[in-house]
């Protein structure tokens, strides 16, 4: 193992002198894509990038790069990357720690004299935390772009038309970010947990497996509106019981037979809606997350079979609509290994854990191999101000993705 | 028992004519109170009362009535009735029944030359529907109006004082309606049961026994909001599940130990509501109603025993607000005696019970003794246009009126 590590304090540095663009008083950032402190802090990444003697390339979906090359032509891209905008009224970790660990691996392989097999690029994709449309920059780049999407975005299509004007991209030259998957050897994140295993655990290190997957159902039961004074309990068909068994008896199925998976009951209505009558209609959303197919599909399948039960037993009818499907994204082995090696040389605990939430790897995961390196978050908090990991995990993080590349390179 | 019976066709022709002022497509009538049809529908109320040699009053709160004086001065008054104005799109049964029964009894006793020792009265109370503010005509009547219920009502304010205003109501004279109770004997009402009850049973006349008492509770759960991906499920406060769990668990209690008791949840949502949020917030209403007074205090007893269990076995906070409270009104032991032996005189089938839905009487019991009869509705449909009573569940009930009010004069 190669015993170099990153510049702890020019590394810290840097990252709180971006902390302070777009700050809140709470102790965050609001960082919006192509918002005027999102803009102001890729000027920033620019600037530094720059002064690092790395060579800076903006690509058609405004991903911004800081690029290191090696001595041989035609060589392919190792990406590292993240994003520097922010959900509204967010944290200072998400995103930033990745772009700024990249930065920094690329500063010190630099300063190393290292020449390495393939050319190292740290990559701040535009607009990740979807308050555009979500992960605009790395669907382009991987290919998923397309302009349409833009008219059904998160934001109203005017915004993002807005936005898009203030970052300086044209919507019909944003799918020519593509790149091609040969050009690219594979791709490193860095990120904050976003959850509470590490922290809780006091765990330094989670090798990510996979993204997971996620489907989204709405299920809707059918009984009869009738007089909550005049109509006996016996002789209801009252929706709402249904859709209140399926929330109690989903956990419980998932609890005993589907560890790897959670699923979410985050939206009830019952219907018409009047203290006095009883439930005609009882919609509810299932979100429910695995980082293997196959269980998503078990747990699917689960799902109808625990609906009727409940529509048996209350005398109603009931429909099931997939609403959103995100198939799971898994991380490369030889990334996995890279690194807990890394870690391992490091002297840092480890484990391997999946990623419940989403990230720019999982549309990377289509094209490249991938590894995701996770530190730990405060208590789990994250999209908030109060979204915490301390310097010490900050440092560990991006020592182990300067590792892991180097692992990976064979260095 | 006297053998007389009211005249069928002349009742049942008045039964056809009054179903045509503000009929509906669907056989059903729109008579909001003070609207068009409902101003109609009382001056040809006024008019066959008129026709049948009847005395009119109108009282500041709008009650329409016919009367038939006895001979002796100052005797006190029972009263008949119910109401002509009906919800949106509401039945042709449901009020009007009443009123035409009422009418039809005294056209009735006044041809039998029958000098009761009572006067009699039927009256016609305005808004019993609520779609201005609910049984403003027996509110007033019984003193329980205050023109401050005019700001509060279930229209908007604005509504109601045009609406007052179609009926010639002047607000600061409503309360004047007031009745000393002296001067009232006690009231009889018939209404179509708006459950289905006596027609599964295949009964033909209900005898009530009292107006359910209602209570209506705002329950909260607190937990926290998490992230649905990286939310382990065993490490979840998901207040969503305490407010399914309550819903469960009151049908269950209801069903084992409060035989009683109707309580019903019409209302759920979880907050935020996002689909990928774990609840933070649930809030549900429950609604329940006993004849009782007695029962409602145990089982709202109960509810907050049941809270408090699954809020621990959530991990949840959670807190109960009463909204709403209507104490059950009895009919008089000795009205429903009057009516009981009506019924065994013409040989209908009857039993006694409670009322789920509200009516004047329950106002009207406060002042007086009160008895109510209830008929068959088909598959307990009410408040829609496919309300139906046969015409000769309408006739049983009209004869049941007349000759309970006979049968309390002793005559």
């Amino acid at each position: 193992m190669n015993k170099q590590t990153i510049d702890i304090n020019r590394f810290l540095a840097d990252f709180a002198e971006l902390k302070q663009i777009g700050a809140t008083p709470e102790g965050g950032v609001n960082r919006p894509a192509f918002s005027a402190a999102h803009l102001e802090a890729r000027a920033w990444f620019r600037q530094k990038a720059e002064a690092a003697g790395l060579s800076i390339q903006v690509d058609p979906a405004g991903n911004h790069s800081a690029v290191l090359k090696c001595s041989k032509p035609g060589a392919p891209t190792l990406l590292i990357g993240s994003h520097l905008d922010s959900v509204y009224q967010g944290g200072a970790y998400d995103g930033a720690l990745g772009v700024l660990s990249g930065l920094e691996a690329l500063r010190t392989i630099k300063e190393m004299g290292k020449n390495l097999p393939f050319d190292l690029e740290v990559i701040d994709f535009s607009d990740e935390e979807g308050t555009l449309i979500g992960m605009l920059g790395s669907k382009a780049l991987t290919g998923h772009f397309s302009e349409d999407m833009l008219a059904h975005g998160i934001a109203p299509q005017e915004k993002i038309n807005e936005a898009l004007d203030r970052g300086g991209l044209q919507p019909n030259q944003i799918a020519a970010a593509r790149r091609d998957p040969n050009s690219i050897l594979g791709y490193f994140e860095l990120h904050i947990e976003q959850g509470p295993q590490l922290y809780n655990e006091n765990v330094q290190i989670g090798v990510v497996t996979g993204i997971v997957g996620m489907r989204v159902l709405r299920v809707v039961f059918k009984g009869k509106a009738n007089h909550a004074g005049t109509t006996a309990m016996d002789a209801r068909q009252d929706a709402g019981l249904g859709a209140s068994a399926l929330n109690l008896s989903l956990r419980q199925r998932v609890l005993e037979d589907f560890p790897d998976c959670v699923a979410t009951v985050g939206q009830m209505q019952f219907k018409p809606g009047g203290v006095n009558i009883v439930p005609e209609e009882a919609v509810l959303s299932i979100d429910f997350r695995s980082v293997n197919a196959g269980h998503l599909d078990r747990l699917e399948n689960e799902i109808n079979n625990l609906a009727k039960q409940q529509a048996d037993a209350f005398g109603l009818a009931f429909s099931i609509e997939r609403t959103l499907q995100h198939e799971p994204a898994l991380m490369h082995p030889d990334y996995q290994d890279s690194i807990e090696a890394a870690a391992d040389g490091l002297q840092l605990s480890h484990i391997r854990m999946p990623s419940g939430a989403g990230h720019d790897a999982q549309n990377m995961a289509a094209i490249c191999p991938c590894g995701m390196i996770f530190v730990p978050s405060r208590e789990g908090v994250s999209h908030s101000p109060f979204e915490f990991t301390s310097d010490a995990d900050c440092v560990n993080g991006a020592n182990t993705v300067l590792q892991s590349v180097l692992h990976l390179a064979g260095a």
